[in-house]
């Protein structure tokens, strides 16, 4: 079956993206470039929250999105609302569907892994709903204070077994983990 | 000047408890004690919260406890309180000094380094008087979903160099930082 892999670049506290979204203490240099270039390989969906979908569209330009597009090279994007209208906006589908339903069916069907973008609430809830079955997080050398949180309250604990680890030279740690 | 040190160990969800305070899911195996060992040498003081005072009194045992005691080897310990008597409690001194005053003072008198033993409260209060010059976290294989937070939000950012990362065969690693 395929598997459902829920992960991001966070700080040490566990944020995604400052409370306004902004990212710009992101590192993208060679080194988080391979990285990225290493993981898309094994995906052909990928899914996430609106207010995740929203920040993206509104911190990345014009040029960079493009170039997040060709990376992913057309593949499948799913983002759930409850409020807007489903249907294609640029390279993305808006479900309105449930996204433990939705997912769920996903993993049933042939393909890829699928990618779990976030934010938190999506995160947490597949968790919740054991459907994750991998997290992996690039830890930045900073504390944001504040943000988007990465993990939300979960109803139950979810254990975890280390697969791989990555110490960077400009500081990020990436970890990454098999669910158990 | 001496170095106030804010670590402990966590969950990857940055708890360093459950809601209850239970930190059975600590692993104490060889490799956790070697680095807990080799950590306490440079400290000659150590201080915490009420709340995480009362948590450790209350999840281990009487011998445990001897242990730890042991282990620190009589390094004065104080424990921050608005409500408490000051005074002693068996090896530690309940103070209702301000933690930032407090830390402020013991960090310009001569001895060893300064370790904050949390919780997210005290820690991310010294973090935002920028008195904290390192962070260190064990991160432990597991999700707990809910628990007592190793941070709380800040009101500003706080910038980390790597200086140390450890991964351990029992699936914990951990990450040493400088604050900048």
């Amino acid at each position: 079956m395929r598997k459902v892999v829920y992960g991001g670049a966070v700080s040490l506290d566990m944020y995604l993206a400052r409370e306004d979204g902004g990212v710009e203490w992101l590192i993208f240099d060679s080194e988080a470039m391979e990285l990225m270039k290493g993981m898309w390989d094994r995906f052909d969906v990928m899914v996430m929250g609106r207010k995740t979908w929203e920040v993206s569209m509104g911190q990345f330009s014009a040029e960079d999105l493009k170039k997040a597009e060709d990376a992913k090279g057309g593949m499948p994007s799913y983002v759930f609302s409850r409020t807007m209208e489903p249907g294609a906006r640029g390279a993305y589908q808006i479900v309105n569907d449930d996204p433990v339903e939705f997912v769920q069916e996903l993993k049933l069907k042939p393909g890829k892994d699928v990618m779990v973008m976030g934010g938190g609430e999506i995160g947490s809830l597949l968790l919740d709903a054991g459907l994750v079955d991998e997290v992996g997080f690039n830890i930045h050398p900073v504390l944001l204070g504040s943000g988007v949180p990465a993990f939300i309250k979960m109803a139950r604990q979810t254990g975890l077994e280390l697969i791989e680890s990555k110490v960077m030279k400009n500081g990020c740690v990436y970890l990454h983990y098999r669910v158990v």
